[in-house]
């Protein structure tokens, strides 16, 4: 890049790099911020010091926070005895956006692969085991993606949890909300057709 | 949003108000950075808090820059005699990346507009006719966008200058390098057909 000034040329070259964006809408976000200096790239670059500084993983859940222990790990109101155990942290926003559920999450931080050579111990899964016998957890939620790896970490914790008397459940397959029929594929059809329901 | 952290929810607002991001992209994007911290999301910090400190717009030409005067008008290589004038800073980026014009910038910051009640004293037209003959100018460079409002500022521009004996020049009107003359809209074929030369 030739722009005319070093750390612009930096900064522009750095947010490139962020997903979704190239070098072209990298230079529109630059000129944007220093257009709107005082409302947005100062309280831009401030939250981002902060969260530069703090942001951490839950020593518990694996959910990002900026404490040891994050705000839903923290809050007595999630202690419903519900785990809910997801791949990745942009699964348990998506699931909080959701606003349905009220208890904790397990973040494992991926899926099993034979493939890539993650076992059980690369996730968080002994931290999942642990968790279900001293939180006194009845209901262990499995809200991994529809793919076959996290189809077969699914199964594995599963099978962990077969001896203790708790529930495992996960998340009903089906059409989504809005979906139109021609547009699905097949497998999503025939499993909503198995899982009908009266109405 | 309802995600778990409030620093990081304000941190995916703001940058879902960046142009090209929407709320999504500046949860993947903000995802993203906090999994690389250290290597980018702390020199990223660092370098938005310094330009949010330090840009400002160059006295004499109104790029943007670190400085009172910014790198090009302070070059002595750049004194060539020719002003190139433009409607924007990304404009004069862009130029900048053909890496052909070795003379010094105008930025206008906008173009004439009736409905917008912008006049020659809204941009920097004054300054520019300053210039022309403090800096001692032999040619000006009308890059203007090829819209009525463009034309219509640089000709206006090009009025102001006819007394004084400069050259007055427009970018070359004509085919885009790589263009198929297929899916060239009728005026520029016209109006590169009306300027064609001899090979």
């Amino acid at each position: 890049m030739t722009q005319s000034n070093k750390d612009i040329d930096a900064l522009i070259e750095m947010m490139a790099k962020l997903p979704g964006l190239g070098p072209r809408s990298a230079r529109r976000a630059v000129l944007h911020m220093i257009k709107k200096r005082s409302l947005l790239m100062m309280p831009l670059a401030d939250t981002l010091q902060t969260v530069a500084a703090t942001a951490r993983e839950c020593l518990n859940c694996g959910n990002i926070g900026t404490t040891d222990i994050c705000d839903i790990c923290e809050s007595e109101k999630r202690a419903t005895g519900e785990i809910c155990v997801v791949e990745d942290v942009a699964d348990l926003w998506a699931m909080e956006r959701g606003q349905v559920f009220k208890g904790r999450y397990h973040v494992l931080g991926g899926t099993l692969s034979a493939l890539d050579a993650i076992g059980p111990d690369e996730l968080r899964i002994p931290k999942l085991l642990d968790r279900v016998t001293s939180e006194g957890v009845t209901e262990v939620i499995l809200a991994l993606n529809a793919t076959i790896d996290g189809q077969t970490t699914a199964h594995y914790i599963a099978d962990q949890l077969e001896a203790r008397q708790i529930a495992v459940t996960s998340l009903a397959q089906g059409v989504p909300i809005g979906g139109e029929l021609d547009y699905l594929d097949d497998g999503t059809i025939s499993a909503a057709l198995k899982a009908r329901k009266a109405i």
